[in-house]
């Protein structure tokens, strides 16, 4: 297994961060078959498998206000108000996925993209892990 | 690792569309242990392990309805009316999720399904990658 | 890949079930490098990667009563009120997961635990499975 530390700057606001190049080239330098693993080592972050960039990012940020909204209703509370709804959201958007990998490419769809869904503003940098398990 | 496209057809209608049995028939021809990755390359569609026929299904569909309304909230507009919630889904609902396969078996529950869960009545014919990892 | 399965008794009361240890404590007596996957064979039980025990398990529990009422909505009628609610929950909380095992340990960040979340009041004991693959 080959794996490797990505470091994101998320910065200071709700934040969806497009990784796909990034999984990508990290695949394409082992090559070969097998399966890519995308872990955020963050108790407030997750990764989605999303189209990016026609609206669907605002439509996510405004369904996870609507699911988690960010008021007083949580008991974890410290740093920003509604801090607590970034500490259930992994349960929704785990922080992490699985990605098949074909010849050194990522076995996406056209409209597929990897992100980093971050609803915590406190904290600005990121890591993800990328793990790639290949058979023999 | 082996892996193979299967080709579904999920029609005009939300659909979810029970793949155990091509799963489990996919890990058989190879035997042995190892992790199964289903993955659907697709923007609007998401992989869930639940149990199917009693009523579940519904209420799978009926949950997605009061989460994701099919109404015009959302930015990503094209197709069908609410098509958007479509492409919000798959942040809730994964496009994949891996099984462990035991001597050529899945690790499933007795009442748990492989299920491919579609909101898109617009795509009526569906790939899943189905990738099957062994230790040599 | 090792595999073993876990008991776990979660009860009569919805319940986040901490595993971590458990986890780590499987994959240090193989070591090396590799992919876990921790699978729950339940149609009424999911697998989160949470930071518990500053109030965040309650949150995770309130915003799952707020998601999916235990109320008579359900179509899946049986044992005790709600319980329909259980059925779905899985598709929102995948009953797996899958973690990065560096040098026998756990690629998880400080304060992430992997738990596992069951609303069902009927169903006292649990089994988990645990599958470590490693590159040979």
């Amino acid at each position: 297994m080959r794996t490797q530390i990505l470091e994101l700057h998320t910065g200071g606001s709700e934040s969806i961060t497009d990784i796909t190049r990034e999984c990508g080239d990290f695949v394409a330098r082992t090559g070969g078959d097998g399966l890519l693993n995308v872990f955020v080592p963050h108790s407030t972050a997750g990764v989605a498998i999303i189209e990016l960039g026609s609206g669907s990012d605002d439509d996510l940020l405004a369904t996870l206000d609507d699911l988690l909204p960010a008021d007083d209703r949580w008991r974890h509370r410290h740093g920003s108000p509604g801090h607590g709804r970034s500490h259930v959201m992994p349960a929704l958007i785990p922080p992490q996925t699985t990605v098949p990998v074909l010849g050194g490419e990522l076995g996406l769809g056209t409209w597929q993209s990897i992100a980093v869904v971050d609803l915590n503003v406190d904290n600005p940098d990121r890591r993800v892990r990328l793990s790639f398990l290949t058979s023999s």
